[in-house]
């Protein structure tokens, strides 16, 4: 059993608004030093076998289909060790 | 400047209702070997200054009181090489 975590966020031309508005919130509620703050999701894939090739090809085919709107969304796959 | 991960998940013990919709909608749609799926939250931060431990232990402050709701979610704070 493997676990793999596909990570989607909104490209950086896309205008991420709940970023945004929890980095302007910041100042207000006493944290100082972050300049930008940026809102996706995770998702993490519990695989019955191995993360071999075949597996993490199925997984980007899920994550181009699925999991991400690739038209405002960038993806990215790892294997968790 | 450095960028900080925030990855905030639903607690192991709590049903994450989107993950298994996720989960069982995958062998409809041509997906096998999946037995798994959760979903949660990505944060990116960006700090003005370095990832110090001054910085890391506010992300955490910041991270238990706005992004994560600790009753029901756990969070990981890793700095981006």
């Amino acid at each position: 059993m493997a676990r793999v975590i596909v990570d989607v966020m909104l490209k950086p031309e896309i205008l991420d608004a709940q970023g945004q508005a929890i980095a302007r919130a910041l100042p207000r509620l006493g944290f100082s030093g972050v300049s930008a703050v940026r809102q996706g999701k995770r998702f993490e894939v519990e695989l019955d076998g191995p993360a071999d090739e075949a597996a993490l090809s199925d997984i980007r085919k899920m994550a181009e289909t699925l999991l991400a709107n690739t038209v405002i969304e960038d993806y990215r796959v790892t294997v968790e060790e």
